[in-house]
């Protein structure tokens, strides 16, 4: 009956979800609940925080009059129920593959997404201006942020709360609790307050609910921390969300989040307010699927997997993130100045290993890159060797703090910047396509890109020797590409993988291994490229690039998984453009880029070996 | 006798200041304030904070045996206290000039100085890193982090306090709170409590003390908020630093900043906590300068004055900011979707005179940049037409949020960045040289400079009739330059100043009124440029500027002030590469840029009439 999602295959919006009763809607539930198994299982995906966020979901499109109410998804990768009910049912299973549906809420998608998202902590800022407008206007519509725990960490979502605590315009928002479970029994006097607080009469009644409270005693909280040590504050009875009320809040919670009768009836309430408000729901990652919910960070995001046994399907083969994680740990074994720090990636960034192996010199703050990067200031200006291991996309909430906590201090921090060029099936917010074009750019940070895993592990343990700033950007990619072991590096020094005379390929990171076969067709149609793997972004290797382009008769293709704009082949015609060298440049449009497997991506842009032999032999060698 | 400064002229280092007694040191507080007054009068500089941070600074320094125990100042524009006990007494009167003291901390400087700095919110992270490195070797030393209630309100202070809180690690948090005056009288238990908490015996008696706090109405608090609201709040006892002790910091405080005996009393306890402690000080900004006391905003960061009046020497000409402000409230005087959003710089980024007139379509968010951005990514998705009024270097706080929350949406949001270019007095830390590299390489952002304020004024009126993001940047300089009035406005369209076919100067912002002084000068010496200015940085004028060059036989001169790394110049060399033109870049070098006159550095740089006509001259025409 289940697998027939009888109910399921007649929401074809969210008025149809409103007609249900609580019984249709409890069977709803589970049936969103096996289609989204069902997908992810197949596609990979977010699993584990889809699975948590079903009843949230119905609940909030139940109670709120969407599209017309506006609700703001935080990262936005928890929205699988939501596509599923608004109008996207049937193409859920092309989710995160190319011309499919996103994996994040996608404006251009649905009108029910009111962004294209995909980072954290942003939702309140966005959920905020969306009020402020309404108010201007004076329109009539609820305004409501869903946002987890783990993202409050971030400081845009500090800043947000501060501002709207100021503004006291009507705001919901939800904080998406599943990362503790929290007693249940809150007591009668907190579920009346509950009500009281939020009831129209609120502030008339404030005064009454203050005496009372100065009965209790009472115990202020922060947020995140206070999410956190919730269960140890148990004892105090109704104080949790005396912090949000502090800053202007109506505090409503905690409730059991799949628990829809109850959800339904807090919403009713935190709509009626004419006050922002904080609902705090709790919910449990990976709810129904046991593996998920045993494991649930191994369910964050997902490669296809066997729903049965819950065991990853593919053949899983060595990547730079793996060569990362082997080699730092080998690293800090031998220097233990060596310290590793990462903002709420410890698994994705490869520092599992070094956080069971080096406890004290493992540090993760938490969504907060920008803290991330100043705290390894820090910790270099204090005679450690700090690495950071984050995504390239994530390392641009922190462009400032790498200008001037790092490069301006010159200070020793090595970026450990994995995820760079495209990404996949994580899509527009995910891609790395502009690292090379931020980094470049700030004085002082020495940038380069490993051909493969040898070289990853080579540089690796070089630039911690160095004591200056520098950042080594790899893709979520294999590491070994056949190319023979790497020669030794110097700095700023490129390395001439293939010689030939005809035309110079001058390669960045990966792409060397895709040069590589480029230069093997072209020799077969009797072109000799010679292949020109940089190393370095910055400094480039500007006498070594230099002669071979003499060398090659001025014909130069520039090859990079980075948007052209202010990339590496920009550094290469200014580089070239006293030699008169004629340019091929092969990288990304300067764009955003939707979903699809890497190498699909990578194929449609020309940045393959066959693809680069076709456009460097129709540029110059065409007869 | 103050005059003579004679206890100022014995310290030569803090170890000086640490063999007074009180009295001495009240005398040396006045002279300190003197020495800042007479100086901040005539180079101009930060005056207000200064005043306020003399006694806290001599205190510290009294306290804490630095250089050894760490001090780390959030921004560093409070540092001139810092700097006249600190080494650097006699090249004080050098301050914020060419080859002279920073205006902010400086590495270089002085080992007093742990960092360069100048943005805000970052001291917690710099000095918890400072404190997990000295833990991680074993060291004994203090770590002492001393930051403004205006910086507290940036996401990346709270990031910091969260995971400080979490770590434990022994640091001294001093909260240098100048905006609001708090009742003094906190009562005796407050006194009480302030002690036993940070006594060594802290832990023990943690139950006793709460046991205490439990007859005692509580109410928590939140940072910025608590700080702002702490007089409303007055009618609670002890309860003020709750939030901080919810996050794991012994709390101290509130405690007058400008009593020497209780500043060296508290920060002695804070000394011996073996946890992380916040001491909350409050201080008057302007202490002891009439004219200051009473306009502190005023005097933030102040033009040279007279020091009996107040009053500013400059004859002040119009500047680009003021035709910013004058038109902006021209545009939303006819257009009621127009807002404005600030992040605490009202005063300097010309929307003051739009706060007073359009107080419901301003918003000041404080120091919280990221948020600034992406809440007005929310109003402009709401139906706004939002003006982000920015400083280019400041706005690098935001790059993020500019290309996921702004760009990928493809919102109408306008970046009005202000102090883009070379910056002048403030030196490294807020220049604005890097704003063309890091903006022209997001997608979808159009990104426009002025040659002066008449241009100014028609790119911003256009700019908010666009449904897209704009960036339009304008350096801290006056707005006339005696060019002609400007044609109109088509998008990515640049406009030919001046004909010539000898070679072309292709320009940018304010460096058009550079090049056609140049242009002017080459005349003289037979030479005839042709001036292009670009007014789009992105996109680029592709047919504009290619068919210029072919008319100046490929002979082109780029002049932009940003870096040569990702900025103009380089998108140039790529569309003219196949046109084999010859590039002469006249740009900033990839560096960082220390502090000095804004036309000194521009000239030394080689970005002023004469010169560029040299350059270009020197290049093609010598004879």
């Amino acid at each position: 009956m289940i697998e027939e999602k009888q109910i399921l295959q007649q929401i074809n919006d969210p008025t149809d979800l409103r007609r249900l009763n609580i019984e249709e809607l409890t069977v709803l539930a589970e049936e969103v609940r096996q289609s989204i198994l069902q997908v992810v299982a197949e596609n990979g995906g977010h699993l584990a925080s889809n699975l948590g966020a079903v009843e949230l979901t119905l609940a909030v499109h139940y109670v709120f009059d969407t599209p017309h109410d506006l609700v703001v998804w935080d990262v936005g990768h928890q929205c699988y129920a939501h596509k599923l009910i608004t109008g996207r049912r049937e193409r859920f299973t092309t989710i995160r593959t190319a011309q499919g549906l996103s994996g994040f809420c996608n404006a251009e998608e649905s009108e029910y997404d009111c962004f294209t998202t995909g980072h954290a902590s942003n939702s309140l800022s966005l959920a905020l201006g969306l009020a402020s407008a309404r108010d201007i206007k004076g329109e009539k519509r609820h305004v409501v942020a869903i946002i987890g725990d783990g993202a409050l960490t971030g400081g845009m979502a500090f800043e947000a709360l501060d501002h709207g605590g100021e503004l006291q315009s009507p705001l919901i928002v939800i904080v998406n609790d599943n990362k503790m479970s929290i007693a249940a029994n809150v007591g009668a006097l907190a579920r009346h307050l509950m009500k009281l607080r939020a009831a129209p009469a609120y502030h008339r009644a404030k005064r009454d609910v203050d005496a009372c409270l100065q009965k209790i005693p009472g115990i202020g909280g922060f947020i995140a921390t206070i999410l956190r040590k919730i269960k140890a504050a148990g004892k105090y009875l109704i104080s949790r969300g005396i912090l949000f009320e502090e800053l202007g809040y109506v505090y409503l919670g905690p409730i059991d989040g799949h628990d829809l009768p109850q959800l339904i009836e807090i919403l009713e309430v935190a709509k009626g307010s004419d006050r922002p408000v904080v609902v705090h729901v709790r919910t449990c990652k990976g709810k129904g699927y046991a593996p998920a919910e045993q494991n649930p960070s191994r369910f964050h995001g997902a490669s296809p997997f066997f729903l049965d046994s819950g065991y990853t399907k593919t053949n899983k083969q060595a990547t730079f993130t793996d060569v990362f994680s082997d080699t730092l740990l080998e690293i800090a074994s031998q220097d233990d100045r060596v310290c590793a720090v990462t903002a709420a990636m410890a698994d994705g960034a490869g520092l599992k290993d070094f956080a069971k192996a080096f406890p004290q010199r493992f540090f993760d703050v938490g969504i907060a890159e920008q803290h991330a990067l100043s705290f390894a200031a820090g910790l270099a200006k204090g005679g450690m060797k700090p690495v950071v291991a984050i995504y390239s996309t994530f390392l641009q909430r922190a462009y400032d703090q790498v200008m001037e906590d790092i490069c301006l201090q010159r200070l020793p921090v090595v970026l450990a910047v994995d995820r760079a060029g495209v990404v996949g099936e994580d899509g527009y917010s995910h891609q790395g396509l502009y690292d090379l074009s931020y980094l470049r750019s700030i004085p002082g940070l020495t940038v380069m890109a490993p051909r493969d895993g040898a070289e990853l592990q080579m540089m690796l343990k070089t630039a911690v020797t160095w004591k200056r700033p520098v950042a080594i950007r790899y893709p979520r990619d294999k590491a070994d590409w056949g190319l023979p072991l790497p020669a030794p590096l110097c700095f700023g020094k490129g390395e001439l993988l293939r010689e030939g005379h005809d035309v110079a390929l001058l390669s960045c990171g990966v792409m060397s291994a895709a040069a590589m076969a480029a230069a093997a067709i072209l020799q077969r149609q009797g072109v000799k490229a010679a292949v020109f793997n940089c190393r370095f972004v910055s400094p480039l290797d500007e006498a070594g690039i230099k002669s071979l382009t003499a060398a090659c008769g001025g014909r130069v293709a520039v090859i990079e998984d980075n948007i052209i704009a202010g990339g590496f082949g920009e550094s290469c015609a200014v580089l070239l453009q006293e030699q008169k060298a004629d340019l091929l440049f092969i990288s990304l449009p300067k764009s955003f880029i939707a979903q699809g497997s890497r190498d699909k991506i990578l194929e449609n842009y020309g940045l393959q070996g066959e693809k680069i032999a076709e456009s460097v032999f129709g540029k110059w060698f065409q007869s």
